[in-house]
C-alpha cells in the first residue's frame, strides 16, 4: 500500500523523472517534471520586475515522506493478479533488500558514522529512499539511492526505441515505470578506492490509445572501481567478481560489459577513462527476463565481496598530502565526467529530478590544478596511463 | 607576421574551434577538430584489442610555440588594406592589451606569485595565450587567457545565423573569425569574490561558392561577480563600474544587460544564479561596428577599477573553518554552472578545443555537501536568497 499524504492530484498518468544514473534508449525527450520547493532555503519570489521564464514553478512533485512505505508501486500494480510475482514488484524488492544490506556493511565498515535518510514520494505513485553517509571515519561521501518512477514519454520517443513497430500504430503519449539502485561510495583515504554502482529496470506501458501496441522492458547497470592509486590485487580482485558473476549466467556477458564500461565511463575531453572500469550494460533484453532480473540481483550482490576487502586493506594506510592532492584531482576528474557525461546525471538536471539525490554521486572535495602533468612512471602517471589506456586485468 | 613552426598542411580553411567562453549564435554544429597529443602525459597506445572509436586521433591542431607572436591573424588578414585598421587587428590589441594590464593588477594585488603563461598556435593561422598564476598569495587560481580562432561552420549554421538571407543562396562551408579574451579569478579568502569575464568578436567570411553573400560579425561579452559573501558596498561599486561604462554608449545598455547577466548565470537545475551578476550580452551586432568596438574596449578596460578595489578591501579579513566551507560550496556551484550550462565551456569540451584553457575557468577547489541548507537568515541565507532573487543594486 502506498499511501504518502497527497497534496497535489493524483493521475494515473502523473509525470515524473527518472532518477538519477538512470538512463533511457532515447534521452532527448521532454518529461514535464518539478523541483520540490522546500521550506528550507529562501524561496524564489515572483516580482514584477522579474520576467525570466525560466524561473515559473510547475506544481509540486516529490513530496518528504516520514516513512519507508511497503512498498512504491501504484495501488494498480500491487492489485493486479500476480502482483508480487511481478517483475516491478521483484525488482523493488530487491533494490530495497540491496540498500539495506549495502548500507549496513558500509557503517560496520565505516565503524561509527550512520546514513542519513531521506524518503519521497510522488502523488501518482513512486517515490525513493536516499541514504547519505557524510564524513565517515573511512568514507568522506556514501550515497546509496533507490527510487521507483512513473513516468510519460511522448510518442516519438517510444517510436524511436521500436524501430520495428513503426508501421500504422500512432501511439499518444507512453507511461513507463523505472526503478533502480544507484549508489557512489568515496573513502577519505587516497589509497582506497571509490565504487559506484547502479541496477536499473525499465518498462513501457502499452501506449493508452493503441492498447495493442507490444509493451517494451530491458535491464540496465553495471558496477565500476575509481582509484586514485593502482594496488594490481585490489583491481584484479574486484574485476574477478565481477567476472565470476558474469559467468554464472553467460560466459559472454563480462568480455562485453567490461568493454561496455570502459567506452561509456570515458571523459572525452581529457581521452580518458575516470577509472579502472568493471562492468556496465544498458538496454539489455535479448535474453530471458527472469535470467537478467537473477542477473541484476547477483551483481547487486556482489558489491560487498567486491569491495569491501579492498577497502578494509586500505582504509589505515598512511599517506602523504601529495597522495591526497592527487586523489581530489582525479575527484575533479569525476565530477567532470558526471557533469558532462553521464546519461543518467545530466538527464535528471535537465528534466528537473530530485537535485541532491542527483547529485549525492558528487565527492565531497574536489580539486582542479592548471595543466598538472604526473612525472612519468610515477604512481600517479601509471594510474592515468591506465585511465587512458585500458587493460584486460585478469 | 605569424610564424609558427608548422606540422601539419597549413590550410586557409583549417578546421579549428572556438575558445573557452566563446559562443556562437549556433552552437550545435559540429567543427572538425582534434586534441594536441602532448609529450608530458601518457599516450593512447593503439591495440589490437581496443576498437573504440571515441579515441581515434586526428591531424595535429594546437602547437605549443616558444614565445608570443606579434600576432595572430593570418597573412593574409595582415595583407590586406588596412590591415592594421581593420576590426579584427583592432580587436586582438585591445584583448592582448587588456591581459597584460588585468594581469599586472593581478600580480601587484597578489603581491608576489607571477603567471605562467602558454603560448599556442594554430598551423592554418590562429593560436593563444593562456596566463594562469595558481596558488598566489590571495588568488586561489587566476586564468587569463586570449585567443584567435579561424574555423570553418557548416553552411546550415551560416543560413540559421542569418533568416533574412535565406532565399537562393546555397553557400558551401563558411569561414569565420574569432578573438577573444577570457578570466576567472578565484580568490583565496572566501569574503573575497571572484570574477570572471569575457569580451569577444566573431566575424564570418563570405561562402568561398557565394562570394556575393553577406558577412556577419558580432560582440559578446560580459563581467560579472561572485562572492560567497554579501559585502552590499563592493556589490553596488562593482555594479556601478559596470553601468557607468555602459552609460557612455547606451543608456539602454547596463539595465538590458545586467537582466542579461542574471538570465545567462543561471543553474537551472538549482534554480539559483551562480552569483551577483553584472552584464552580460551575446549576438551584439544592431549598433555601430566602431561603437561596439570602443564599448567593449572600455568593459575590459573597467574589470581592474571594478574589482581590484574590492580585493584589496577584503583578500586579508579574518575567517573561520565555516566561512570557507561556505566558499566551497559555492564553488561547486561554479564548477555546476561551467560545466552543465555555460556556453563556451560546453561547446570548447565538445569539440576539443584547448582543455587546460577551458578548464582553467575551474577553481582549485570545490566541495559537494549532501542537502545543505544555510540556517534562516543567516549570511549564508542571504547570499542564497539573492542567487534565487536577483535584485537591483543600484
Amino acid at each position: 500500500m502506498l499511501t504518502p499524504a497527497l497534496t497535489a492530484p493524483s493521475s494515473s498518468s502523473c509525470p515524473a523523472v527518472l532518477p538519477f544514473s538512470h538512463s533511457l534508449r532515447t534521452l532527448s525527450f521532454p518529461l514535464v517534471v518539478a523541483r520540490l520547493p522546500t521550506s528550507r532555503r529562501p524561496q524564489f519570489r515572483i516580482q514584477a520586475s522579474s520576467s525570466s521564464s525560466s524561473q515559473s514553478r510547475m506544481i509540486e512533485q516529490e513530496i518528504p515522506a516520514a516513512e519507508r512505505p511497503p512498498t512504491f508501486l501504484r495501488e494498480v500494480d500491487e492489485d493486479s493478479s500476480n502482483s508480487s510475482d511481478s517483475v516491478r514488484a521483484r525488482f523493488e524488492k530487491m533494490i530495497r533488500e540491496a540498500q539495506d544490506s549495502v548500507c549496513s556493511a558500509i557503517e560496520a565498515a565505516d565503524g561509527g558514522a550512520k546514513f542519513k535518510e531521506d524518503v519521497w514520494s510522488r502523488p501518482g505513485g513512486g517515490g525513493g529512499i536516499s541514504r547519505v553517509l557524510q564524513d565517515g571515519a573511512v568514507w568522506e561521501k556514501a550515497g546509496v539511492n533507490v527510487s521507483v518512477v512513473y513516468g510519460v514519454m511522448p510518442p516519438e520517443a517510444y517510436r524511436a526505441a521500436n524501430p520495428s513497430q513503426n508501421g500504422n500504430i500512432k501511439p499518444g503519449p507512453v507511461p513507463f515505470f523505472a526503478a533502480g539502485i544507484s549508489s557512489v561510495l568515496h573513502p577519505k583515504n587516497p589509497f582506497a578506492p571509490t565504487l559506484h554502482f547502479n541496477y536499473r529496470y525499465f518498462e513501457t506501458d502499452a501506449p493508452k490509445d493503441a492498447p495493442g501496441a507490444p509493451r517494451q522492458w530491458w535491464f540496465g547497470g553495471g558496477t565500476d572501481l575509481t582509484p586514485a592509486y593502482i594496488f594490481e590485487e585490489d583491481v584484479k580482485h574486484f574485476h574477478q567478481v565481477q567476472k565470476d558473476t558474469c559467468d554464472k549466467f553467460n560466459s559472454d556477458f563480462y568480455p562485453r560489459f567490461k568493454k561496455w564500461c570502459d567506452d561509456y565511463f570515458y571523459i572525452k575531453h581529457r581521452g580518458e577513462r575516470r577509472g579502472l572500469g568493471g562492468i556496465f550494460f544498458d538496454d539489455l533484453n535479448a535474453y530471458d527476463q527472469d535470467m537478467l532480473l537473477s542477473f541484476a540481483t547477483e551483481c547487486a550482490n556482489s558489491v560487498i565481496p567486491a569491495y569491501i576487502p579492498i577497502i578494509e586493506k586500505r582504509k589505515d594506510m598512511p599517506f602523504t598530502d601529495k597522495h591526497k592532492a592527487w586523489q581530489q584531482l582525479r575527484r575533479g576528474r569525476y565530477v567532470e565526467f558526471n557533469l558532462v557525461y553521464d546519461r543518467g546525471t545530466t538527464f535528471g538536471l535537465k528534466t528537473g529530478g530530485r537535485i541532491e539525490s542527483i547529485l549525492v554521486s558528487l565527492p565531497l572535495t574536489a580539486r582542479w590544478e592548471y595543466d598538472h602533468q604526473p612525472e612519468e612512471g610515477s604512481e600517479e602517471w601509471k594510474l592515468l596511463d591506465a585511465c587512458i589506456n585500458p587493460k584486460e586485468w585478469l
